[in-house]
């Protein structure tokens, strides 16, 4: 077995190379606060990029932030029903507002028991609609467009950095519009932002669909998603929208006078991504030797390593990579001079392991011949064999953005490429399907690559739906979603129940 | 009387001027959380440009951003014996982690009480402080600089929009050095960057000063702030910056390896500013109209609005203004043409109201013969009349930055004048000083414009300094701090005790 930057591969084991990623690369670590993570300054710096790029878009379609309250009364939650039945059982609840100090020792004040105990976010519906139904009087107020920043709380049982944490951080867009075909259009306008950023910015491809009844949002008519497909075939739910009917607009009272003066229930709309995002792109470009960012999301998209010996040559060495900083900056790239006290080798492999795109060594030979010595994080290695590309000092620079396109275009298609190759068709029995994925693993099990199926269905609800998602859920599999972009299943059958076929779905195991 | 764009003046009542400010200027509003506000749009983006602002100064510093959990055992808040008692009694307190459906309605669960409360973060000094400790080793890892953006949850008894309120954002920053030297000098370097901040991109004066030992942060050693002037006299305190001593690196065991191997407790600082600049910028620059948002957070600084009449016309007038809009954008001035269906009169004076620094108004005439026709925010009225002015469209294109800039310039020149004309000094007796302030007044009285007084005293500590503390609280002032650039108190006399004087320190009303 060959030496890579972590000390395990992902073929070992699947679920323990992502943490070693996540801890070798200073993305993320656990905090004594359970299921709660501390984000790290590379893994905060990738947040933020993700949160600059995704927050123009959703600017530049007419939304607005703003910010709502942390907390939310109990009696809030309780007014629709399905998310009452939902999100009822995993949320952080606040009883008291003041300790005391007995004896030495902090507790809880009993004379500082709240009335009516307040709910830490899990998502804001509720509290947003309570804004929505004082903010719109008429038809002149809709689409009323809005989106917040903010940290959510979800009791999770078991959790996992970045992909499944009880405090993780999100952008909730909450929209009400006067009709059913408003706020459809905007559900899938928003899936298709989601779809466009994921591909164009974290270079992950994704398909976009429909999930099916049982897998809505609590309190949704439709629910829509992008899903992913991570290194060990698993799916990667990396976005949802969904349209809410006047299910919250009833609860809520959320009316418009219309322009015939009728009072009408507005038709609302919510769509996020988290935090989840960063776990997508780990186990979406990660390698055995650590995280492979795409430079549009890598805080430093160049890190300059200048080979220092503590000799006095050191300091024309630092000239040069700071002259040479100094000409990428210019051109707008993220660049850095790792100057720590720290070896250069250390350094090296450091930056490998952050996927850092490009790592550029500069020794006494390059300053002297004016060249620069390169690595490409998304290429590191030819066999075993780290690689190293020497050009003339001009061409690198000249062309440094058409080599962080390239990194960014290349890790793109590496990962359509397997998602495309690894959806499987043409099951006739869920025995065949069966057979295909085998028997249902431990989580934490590698197994050979699987991937997804595209079956025919024939979109049952209610407890025929109820009894598709036990047969799967033995073979730890979930419907996925039915992909907007599909050919018609006309004269197929349902893999379940034999009827006719509505539409294809996919099935995979999940995140 | 004149009429003006809100219903009511400063000097008829200040506090509620500034709700109408922050209610007509669509800031913010109050929600049906007790202490919680929504930041609505406008306001909103007011604090995405303070964000972007100093975050860029933040990290030019060298810091760099993390994020750490939203709760905090109450374990940890129990290790620093006066953080304890600074905190402890005004805290969101989390004890279980689910609700149960009981005949229909929500209640508690039991059986899903925590084993220990966690309390929302009202600071982060012990969360953080628990990473510092396993970061770091030795002192090749000092100085640790890092900062975080996040909402922090403090039970205040009576709130106010952005003043004080439940819930707030901020940003926290918590460093690690390894002696005292350095830490004092990085407390002092935020401080600076603090007042540099708030006088060129608010606009709002500030003086940078130490507060005196009772007004001390819980657990700091030194307590740094700049206080700003509002118009009504009162002293905001703006933003703190905390040398906080080895308090916290003892009770988390915060240790680094000296380069001679011995291990040593760290010194740490954290400083803070929070969403109260918001109330500070309305309170220093708002008028009888509503809002003046200096130039550099304005969202919008120049809104475009067309005087459409419903005619054929106005699709050239709308034409003229997104060419108009084009070349001012062009020039990275951020600039709305407001084409909502609302009267042009009624556009003008919300945006009166919100504070936009420059009001274009384009007529047909104005289209016909290339000209602008425009209002300036910061000088509005020529007594009650409403001043336009009209420029050929090329200059006013031409000078719109140097306009913006003006604008900002003379907002700054304002608020100086009033911070430095109004401290009073020269008060021989603590008599003489309660003279002038007056009795104590009710909070929300307005009362003669009365600014600061600027004393000597001898910087007692203990009860000396309470039984001062005392004696101003019955007059409803307080020290606000001891500024940095002062002369030598030299033969002056304590104010309050007739010893020897130390230093000048300010006193004034504050919120």
């Amino acid at each position: 077995m060959s030496k890579r930057a972590l000390s395990i591969t992902r073929e070992q084991n699947f679920p323990e190379w992502y943490q070693a990623v996540v801890r070798d690369g200073d993305m993320a670590e656990t905090s004594p606060v359970r299921g709660c993570m501390v984000i790290k300054p590379w893994g905060w710096g990738v947040w933020e990029l993700i949160q600059a790029e995704l927050d123009r878009r959703i600017k530049d379609t007419g939304h607005d932030n703003c910010y709502f309250p942390l907390f939310i009364p109990m009696s809030f939650i309780a007014k629709e029903a399905e998310h009452v039945e939902g999100f009822a059982k995993e949320m952080a609840v606040v009883t008291h507002h003041r300790l005391k100090n007995e004896g030495g020792k902090l507790v809880l004040d009993p004379e500082a028991k709240l009335e009516e105990p307040l709910i830490v976010r899990p998502t804001s519906e509720t509290i947003i609609g309570d804004a929505f139904q004082r903010w719109i009087k008429s038809y002149r107020d809709l689409p009323l467009l809005i989106n917040q920043w903010a940290n959510v709380v979800r009791w999770e049982m078991r959790t996992r950095l970045f992909l499944r944490t009880a405090e993780f951080l999100w952008q909730e867009g909450h929209t009400a519009h006067a009709d059913k075909d408003d706020a459809m259009a905007e559900t899938l306008k928003m899936l298709e932002v989601y779809r466009e950023f994921a591909e164009n910015v974290l270079a992950m491809p994704v398909v976009p669909g429909e999930k099916p009844a049982n897998e809505r949002f609590p309190g949704a008519d439709n629910t829509y998603s992008i899903e992913a497909m991570m290194q060990d075939g698993k799916a990667l739910q990396a976005g949802t929208s969904h349209y809410l009917g006047t299910h919250f607009a009833e609860a809520q009272n959320i009316q418009f006078q219309a322009a015939d003066g009728k009072l009408t229930y507005c038709h609302t709309t919510s769509w996020g991504v988290s935090t989840r995002l960063i776990g997508g792109v780990i186990m979406t470009h990660g390698d055995d030797d650590g995280l492979r960012l795409p430079p549009r999301i890598a805080p430093r998209q160049i890190v300059i390593v200048p080979m220092l010996r503590d000799k006095p040559e050191d300091k024309d060495l630092i000239d040069y990579c700071a002259s040479l900083e100094k000409e990428l900056k210019a051109q707008g790239i993220r660049v850095l001079v790792d100057l720590k006290p720290v070896k250069s080798a250390e350094k090296r492999w450091n930056w490998v392991r952050r996927g850092a795109p490009v790592i550029v060594e500069i020794g006494g030979r390059d300053a002297a011949g004016s060249n620069v010595t390169y690595m490409r994080r998304d290429a590191l290695r030819d066999g075993d064999k780290v690689v190293s590309h020497t050009s003339p000092r001009a061409d690198f620079v000249a062309g440094a953005k058409a080599l962080l396109d390239g990194i960014q275009g290349k890790l793109y298609a590496e990962a359509k490429a397997r998602l495309d190759g690894n959806i499987v068709e043409g099951f006739k029995t869920f025995d065949e399907m069966t057979g295909y994925f085998g028997a249902a693993q431990g989580d934490d099990e590698g197994g050979a690559f699987k991937g997804w199926a595209k079956v025919a269905w024939s979109k049952p609800e209610g407890t025929k739906l109820e009894a598709i998602a036990d047969r799967l859920k033995a073979l730890k599999l979930t419907i996925r979603n039915a992909p907007l972009a599909q050919e018609k299943a006309d004269g197929a059958k349902c893999l379940f129940t034999g009827d006719a076929a509505k539409e294809f779905v996919l099935i995979g195991r999940a995140y």
